[in-house]
């Protein structure tokens, strides 16, 4: 294979991220949001958002990071972010994901694909700290924008809000900040109990 | 309103993305790709293949265009590629709608991602025409994968998607070649007629 096929064989098999399904809903037509859809949203906050990053970041890593960070849910499936025992063995499925999904690439493609996955997930770099923090703050907003439907389903309160996504604070302090001054209007209008 | 309110009611009204759907297929649910899922392949894509830019490109760049080409979309819907008659006024429509959506952003950016659509729509800088390529390149391939459905709908031969998408050859020449050995395999397999 050249490396233009190879490269599209890897592109083709990305398509299934569409296929794959999270929590929250989308405000309008309060279907659930697939991963693909996801990831460009994330990416747009990233573009929007990023002046209020802690520490300065490059801003390509940041993108490449948010594109490829969810790949491995083609294989591992989506893990709800309150769901304790479906975490039992999540980076081993998903390390094994990235394993063959970027292993479609040429060799060398894998291996920078695969490092900027495993800096994503480790979130000590600024931009992997930026990146994370704009995946925790995405959830928050769609479940805030269709009044809490999933977090009150799964009893998921503010309390476990905000120690699930604190470290948020660690990429976007002024973010998580303005975070907080919506979970709490949340709280008050009864879309999510405090504790 | 602060600055992040302005952002975060601009990030709201883009999840809209979602909901305007294209005409492509989805390789395995075969349902219509949205506007929002087609951005973040498109950005998977120019992040993939950027060795194959027929000139140096800024990425980051590439991926702020690719991020919001589609945006305007939300007011002015999606307009097939090879309905003509549904191209009169486009422009005009799009432009009123960057106007509005972009317009809820704080104003110095506002404007700066209102230039970054422009670049992109005028095609004149390596980046936005690695871009456009891009844009050209991954409906060719969905349509591949499912068989060419709805180009037979809608009428669409080989030499159509030739001249419509040609320009794809301004921005990745090596990857513009490889689809049209993609096209003439999938002439060979009737998935569309030559002419």
């Amino acid at each position: 294979m050249t490396r233009i096929q190879q490269q599209y064989a890897f592109l083709t098999e990305c398509l299934k991220l569409s296929e794959i399904f999270r929590q929250a809903l989308l405000p309008v037509s309060r279907r659930r949001e697939n991963d693909a859809e996801h990831s460009w949203h994330l990416c747009l906050m990233a573009i929007t958002l990023a002046e209020h990053s802690n520490q300065p970041v490059d801003l390509t890593r940041v993108l490449k990071m948010l594109i490829i960070h969810d790949i491995v849910e083609i294989d591992a499936g989506d893990t709800y972010a309150y769901d304790t025992a479906a975490m039992v063995g999540q980076h081993e499925r998903e390390a094994k994901a990235a394993e063959r999904i970027f292993g479609l690439l040429p060799a060398d493609q894998a291996i920078e694909l695969r490092q900027c996955w495993e800096e994503f997930e480790a979130k000590t770099t600024p931009e992997a700290k930026f990146a994370a923090a704009v995946d925790r703050l995405q959830p928050i907003l769609l479940n805030i924008l269709s009044g809490g439907e999933k977090w009150r389903e799964h009893g998921v309160t503010k309390k476990m809000v905000v120690a699930r996504n604190q470290h948020a604070n660690d990429g976007a302090c002024a973010v998580w900040a303005h975070a907080l001054t919506l979970l709490d209007d949340a709280v008050a209008r009864g879309f999510l109990p405090a504790e």
